[in-house]
């Protein structure tokens, strides 16, 4: 991780340059793929579970005795973290829910918006090396609070076949019930298309790999909308004089080792914490079982110091991270000043993995710069937002001579009739 | 418009499939230009706004003397029509603003949420023959409500370089100050690039025909975010036998008077009252200026009779409409079955204009069968939901353990770490 000191405004657009994720013709591998799963359905998923997870799959849904055995494979003290995490996500959630509030907006002509879940919605686990219960959590909690009334899991299998019961203990005490056993590009498109197995759902939620992510694009295309586009993580921390170098610097490791990808930054307005924090890290990452991701991901991180906390904000506001961390002594007087980020930990206890595990607020947060123009998920992901109008014989009269004139001056008349005909009654 | 009387489901399917859009390879097109306005960024915009506008231009900011003298080119009736649709769409959208709910999920962690406005969009707004100034009413009330601090409005200009002067004095209205005299892709590629004259914004709204759309399409490859995917217009009306078929007959010829693709469906639980209907519209048609286009989409659309009000509400959420206008005697008791609308209309006197130009609701809403998965425009658009936490010493004891037994599950070892220092400091 390099240090830079005061940089011109050129070299700072220069050191928080994303890396750029390598697209490797991804393209032509998801056509083929959707196109089969489009004719062949099933039969299609088993011939890609086979290539990809070395697995062979008779039935894709998981059945209720696998779900409910996964339980004993858990430690109780897991499963009552795992419960602890459900609690606060809960509650953050539940205060997301807005209450219908109709208004008159002339005598007469009532307007109000109403919530309604997205009927039918897919969840993406990624399986692999970890398996990300977490996420399991971040999306089934907000979708069962919405009321989607199916709600479709899918991850890969093992080559086994098996998913990891922590993954099958999450999903059930949400109260998901249909958990699929196909992950990739095939099972984007299976959500996508509908199988025999699998249910074709509106919109799909979750990370994963570019494969995933490219998947998850090409759904689009058939009228499915996604949760927002994906990107590595990252983390940025603004930490000044009194900021703990030791929390800071497990902050920056906890990032850097999601991916080789990963980018982390840090922002200060003293050189001393900045090389205390830099040692720290180096102390830190020699232990770590992921050592080797964290190194890669440092060569893509820099620590800038610069004049003041001010500067250090306007930057962090033209990144736009998807995690920002303020170690500074008042915290709080800063977040007025944010204006583009994922989600904000305020204050050395604050850390990160909080937010990814059990405060409660939603880890699957907008990356690569995308914090600019997308929030993280909500509860609102997960609904439409309806708006509905009652006007009566008064507010048409009320309204109507205006709509006339609007409709005429942009040449709709069939517009100004459908008004002039009530007027007319 | 056909009439079908209790068609099977197939039929019904086959019934309510919508016009496919012609796609005419645009995307060649599209990327030419794109890469043009990138390379020679105003230059390029001179060129294509001769090339498709017909128009020499050569400063494309509208100068504030021009904004300022177009208020006297309209009649006093017009500008009371647009301030009176000005202070409804205020009124409603205000009901949006979220107070922020700090909420303590486990003692010492505080959770909440607060709204930031995307701080530059692009508003686009159409030429052509309608000058449609409503929408920018119904695009730059939210923007300047969500306190957005650029807003950039483009629209063509006419073959005399001039924008219509109703566009100008709405703008003007709700207090939008960059006005650009540029349409077509090259106005959505200026957008997303950032010219010399044009500011580069985060998120593009707006209407616009099939190379607008095409270029929304592409600005999303370069991180742009759009209001949402387009298609052409479209209403529902379920008419029970109290309906007023002259109502009926005048909404369905107002959305069929959009476009040629525009789609209009009728559903009944009552014959009579469909013939009713349909005697009215050949009627209504006849008189109507823009009675080609209406005919046109009279071919595209349908008129399902039914065994009941229950069975309509089904097939309209199975559609999901645009537009739904409930036209029945009791349409609030129907209110909650509703699942799928961009925007619904209650009861004889609400008719669809109403909500297009002055009730205040906005009239930028999801097409093509996107009310299943996405929302009209509104406030939030306009906004990223940023969340926050505030974990004390306390917090941390209390959610520390768990988090660190998640992450080890998840094998983020440094995930478990950041929280280990902490919980043993």
């Amino acid at each position: 991780m390099k240090k830079i000191v005061n940089p011109g405004t050129t070299q700072i657009i220069n050191l928080l340059k994303r890396p750029v994720a390598k697209r490797n013709n991804l393209e032509a591998t998801v056509k083929t793929i959707f196109a089969a799963v489009k004719k062949d359905a099933d039969k299609a998923l088993k011939k890609y579970t086979k290539q990809f997870d070395n697995a062979v799959i008779n039935s894709f849904i998981v059945d209720e005795k696998t779900i409910a055995g996964a339980a004993d494979k858990l430690s109780p003290a897991l499963k009552a973290a795992i419960q602890l995490a459900k609690k606060n996500i809960t509650i953050f959630h539940t205060t997301q829910k807005e209450k219908v509030q109709k208004t008159e907006t002339t005598k007469g002509v009532f307007c109000w918006r109403e919530n309604r879940a997205i009927e039918k919605v897919g969840l993406y686990i990624p399986g692999g090396t970890a398996p990300l219960f977490s996420t399991v959590l971040m999306l089934g909690i907000p979708a069962v609070l919405a009321g989607c009334k199916e709600i479709i899991l899918c991850t890969p299998p093992d080559k086994n076949g098996e998913i990891n019961p922590a993954i099958l203990y999450a999903a059930n005490l949400v109260g998901i019930k249909g958990i699929y056993s196909v992950g990739g590009i095939q099972a984007i498109a299976g959500l996508c298309f509908g199988t025999e197995s699998i249910p074709q759902v509106f919109k799909i939620f979750g990370p994963g790999n570019q494969y995933v992510t490219a998947a998850k694009q090409m759904a689009l295309q058939y009228n499915v909308a996604i949760d927002m586009p994906a990107g590595p993580s990252e983390v940025l921390i603004i930490a000044d004089k009194k900021a703990n170098a030791s929390f800071v610097a497990a902050d920056l490791l906890a990032q850097a080792e999601h991916g080789a990808d990963s980018q982390v930054i840090l922002l200060s307005d003293n050189e001393k914490i900045t090389d205390k924090i830099l040692t720290e890290i180096k102390k830190q990452v020699a232990v770590l079982p992921r050592k080797n991701i964290a190194l890669q991901a440092l060569k893509n991180s820099t620590a800038i110091v610069l004049n003041n906390i001010t500067d250090c904000i306007t930057l962090s506001n033209f990144y736009a991270p998807e995690h920002l961390i303020i170690a500074t002594e008042k915290p709080l007087a800063l977040v007025k000043k944010i204006t583009n980020a994922g989600s904000v930990f305020l204050g050395k206890y604050s850390c990160e993995s909080a937010g990814d595990y059990a405060s409660g607020t939603n880890h699957t947060l907008p990356t690569n710069g995308y914090a600019r123009n997308y929030s993280g998920v909500s509860l609102d992901s997960f609904v439409k937002k309806i708006t509905f109008q009652e006007i009566t014989k008064e507010g048409i009269n009320n309204i109507g001579p205006a709509i006339a004139l609007m409709a005429e001056a942009e040449h709709l008349y069939a517009h100004k009739n459908a008004v002039t005909v009530r007027l007319n009654n």
